[in-house]
């Protein structure tokens, strides 16, 4: 079978490097071009050494990566590459964008980017990709809006919830992450002598960007179940999210609080409800032990799982992702799959590196 | 001016070197036993290389160790050492006892230890070192119970708003803390290997045993604002508190939310209330910023701040500590200072180290 | 094709976990038993977590694991499963053992590890498996000796020197190991809170174990150069092996010091002899950069380098692996493919984890 | 006692904390200004959290903080304040300079650092601050050139071998460091997720700063013994120093190898040599344990021991320091307190943090 010819913008990113270390083992795909302005004209292994040895690659400039693929892996940070992707949609290429700018719909990305959406005009065009409640409307797809890390990991936890009519008037989102969503920029508050031994808060209460693309995809479920379409009508759940960077590289930790409005619960219930919910979901795994952010490391599985607090009524849905894995790159991959019609878990990985 | 003669049982743990980081520069103390079964007639340095060199105490028996003190710090685990302390109040020496054995009324005892207290008599003369908050009681008491770290840590994050009357019916309690308070016993789940890139939940849900403690004191608050007596009546206050593992040795953060049944209120005011209630506190520090744990590494010191998330309405107060300086060692030697009503503050850590 | 059955003997420990990581990916291999004393009878993840949801193997007693397989990994402790090892070979199967039971002669073994090697008759049919230079004799061996990490590590730095004659009278290896090389078992040593900020030397000058096998494997490239056999007559080198436990789960990077014989040198020249001597390797990776560690995490692959100190005549040798991976369970996988003639490097990683 | 007025240049750098933190505690000392360019104008706990609510200073300008003080502590990077350090002796202050600028003679600067040394008419009254060796001339200077933290570790481990006559013809330095002597700088190559799980080496073989600085100091040791002066007659000692980052904040381990021209030597003629050595010393422990770097985090000792391979005749000096301590702020009030005549330990800390 011939391969698919792709190309990565961005690829000098943690998500780029993630995209590069799945799509080299794509059976069903050539990467053709890689794209970064700071490492224009240097071999790949110039910025990133695992790569030493196991690949050609030179950075090249994005109008020439572009022309040279069939679709496009767009890992850009937020606003930077907008234009591209237009381009590259325009010439009838696909795209995977892992960046926000098309997650949200107009209104809720003006309210939460203070800005407007640069290509409104594309927006309709764009799914979003939460591959486990868009994977129909995926398939086939031009654009791919790639979900955030922390709402990707809240979203799989309070969707069954939502589906169920589980979710109370408050629903919390405590969500920990690792440093590595921070990206590879060089600034002070992510050097290791500023995160080791630190857990710090950040954008908490209704601050942080990520809390209007939870809403949305919770209205979406209460509205229509585990069949999601993007561009259906639907009225947003309210969340407080807050996020937390832990002394780690990778990993995500969501804990979301809710009481339930039915007090007819338990947690063998719960577990049973998530277990359904998921039930033949190649990435998804529903425990009855708590989840812990190390048996998803380096992976694109999400682990999940549910306690009731039977003195308080409390529900407390638990979710660990990887955030470069299960939350950027490795979706991004598993919709690629989904778009292209391929086996839906080629090149994913579900093994985690423990220790 | 004479110095206190202290020994201190349990002294091969965590929290006995931090005693002894601390006792060990005290104007007022000299230290004349250490403790440990394990390291008995061994040089206090063949278990802590980094007094080597600065002490020739060698660890003893617990009878010598008592026999030689005037007062006894107690680091020994939970139900190892409670009759060690009864004989030593017995043979009138005080104790300051930085176990669970004293911290709870007797029947909330039973419920979260599932046993009874083992000294029940020797209760009401055991005063809640909670120092902020029981400050007047300590002074003079011959017992003091040291709090919880995680109990500490939420306490001072709570106790404003349940004096204030702001706790809403649902409150709660998500605290992340190092791995340190575990102990230095040897666990696999504590090793670096399992430990390192790791977020790991554990006892959620109403099962981890500091529940009963911060319900208790908060119910105290609520009952008698800021100046709490431990034996006088309450009705504790109920919290859905749930712990978490960070990749780290030290440092709690404790993040609380509830909503305000007062409507009337904002961010400003919240941080005016917290000013106020621990206005002139030597060991808290109110802070309009974020509370991250680095700030506290290695110190006595409590930061706290407090958001308002006004889509939701939710109240977050959130309090960073180290979970063996103010959440254990560094109390004990701040109730020590009161019980012997010496300058409150002798001895104690406040400057963290950065980085 | 028909697949292998193998079984697993320790795969409780972290050179297990990162066999099944391995062997669970082998297209010619079912992994058919799993043995581990602490967890038989219970299923995989009850050990190991990121297994979860992906295998429904349960752990077995030895008799039974090996009786269903053709093939045995054993991965247990020194010491701990020589009979067992010998039972599986008397019973017709291979076996790659991990443990240093065959690693060296008996007048080695005995002075390295103060006892008597317990199958010594069993040594003339071992394999030492440093695959890239005993490859020739590791095809249709019964019983390969899985070499060790530090010996590993130092002796593919140390090798292309020794062939060229360039190995001065004085070698010292500075050998930083990340701590999951003292494996899973619950040493105070090993907890997060006394490794995370400590920089450890242990068995130092002379005292560790693996300077047995770093001495055997240099004699045997001196005399024989790049295709060693096992059981030819060599004198071993002396080297002054020095350890250390850097604050990392996994990795070690060996710095390898000597004077080179030979004036007439530059670090270009060494480049090319590095070069030459590991063409075509399908591990081994010669880079004019530093090798570090994270660029081989989770990986079977060597990155090795050299520098030359013109001031002082010193050639630095550098080699950079996964203590897990090309320093246990990766190399023992590849021993694997080459005794059974697949192609070698079948199940093996070669991307790390980055970041 | 009147407190002698200091101020602090680069204090918005680690070694500026690390001052803070000895000189707010310094009963003889009030710190008046402090500097930095980044902050200028703005309260210390906008730079430093951890003292938030403990000083009320603000970051001004260059000439405000000198102008103010009695004695100036400049910890700027090299050579970006040696116009300030000229200017502030000029005015008839001292200075403690914790940068590069004076360590070295000038030719031996130009080698090193391929520039002119800037004031080499200030380089006669420099006094090299290694506070054991150069304790005499350094009561009274009005300039102390603060040595580095690699140099200083591998200098106390190798000392006392120089002294008596025990250094081989080769002797290797490996020195395994923590990432804050990277500095406080935004840097990709010291981001927490490049650094942690990473161990790797940097300029190697020669092409490091501070070889030219072991090399001095070890040539003043053989010339003078054990008191030296800065500006006599010496010849340098050749190293090969090879510097090496751990994944850790703090931290130095210096392993140094050499190989005796006296064979009649033993381990413990060796530390009974290093306890004479050192003896009475406050901040040095010779230890017959290996020292580890954990037992001096935040801490201004070292502690240092020896082995002896008997196998290949080799000498390992083992030192350990805290690269922020006595590897730069710790020495610099060491130093200061020698300057003034002050109890040489005021303000300086011996106790690590452990865990």
């Amino acid at each position: 079978m011939k391969r698919l010819k792709v190309s990565i913008l961005g690829a000098s990113g943690y998500g780029g490097a993630e995209l590069l270390r799945r799509l080299f083992q794509h059976p069903l795909v050539e990467v053709v071009g890689i794209g970064s302005r700071q490492y224009e004209s240097q071999p790949l292994e110039a910025c990133w050494p695992q790569f030493a040895g196991l690949s050609s690659l030179i950075f090249e400039d994005t109008a020439t990566i572009i022309e040279k693929c069939d679709l496009l892996f767009s890992a850009a940070p937020h606003g930077s590459a907008t234009s591209d992707v237009k381009a590259a949609l325009q010439s009838g290429r696909k795209v995977v964008d892992l960046s926000a700018d098309f997650r949200l719909r107009p209104d809720t990305y003006r309210y939460w980017y203070k800005e407007e959406m640069h290509y409104p005009e594309l927006y309709p065009q764009a799914i979003y990709g939460l591959c486990e409640l868009h994977r129909q409307e995926i398939y086939g797809a031009n654009l791919i809006s790639n979900p955030g890390c922390h709402t990707t990991t809240a979203n799989l936890a309070l969707a069954p919830l939502a589906a169920a009519g589980l979710l109370g008037d408050d629903i919390i989102v405590n969500s920990a992450t690792g440093i590595s969503g921070a990206g590879r920029s060089a600034k002070v508050n992510n050097l290791y002598s500023e995160v080791n031994e630190n857990y710090v808060p950040y954008s908490l209460a209704g601050t942080h960007r990520h809390t209007g693309e939870i809403e949305e995809t919770l209205g979406r479920v209460k509205a229509m179940g585990r069949q999601l379409k993007t561009h259906a009508d639907f009225d947003p759940v309210m969340v407080s999210f807050n996020p937390y960077r832990a002394p780690m590289t990778r990993g995500i930790l969501a804990s979301c609080y809710t009481k339930s409005p039915d007090s007819n619960i338990s947690e063998e219930k719960l577990l049973d409800l998530y277990q359904d919910f998921y039930s033949g979901e190649p990435l998804i795994h529903v425990s009855s032990s708590l989840p812990e952010t190390k048996a998803v490391f380096g992976t694109d599985r999400c682990i999940l799982s549910v306690r009731y607090d039977q003195r308080t009524g409390h529900i407390i849905a638990l979710a660990a992702t990887d955030n470069l894995g299960k939350g950027a790159a490795g979706q991004a991959v598993h919709n690629f799959n989904l778009m292209q019609g391929y086996e839906e878990s080629l090149a994913l990985i579900r093994q985690a590196v423990w220790p």
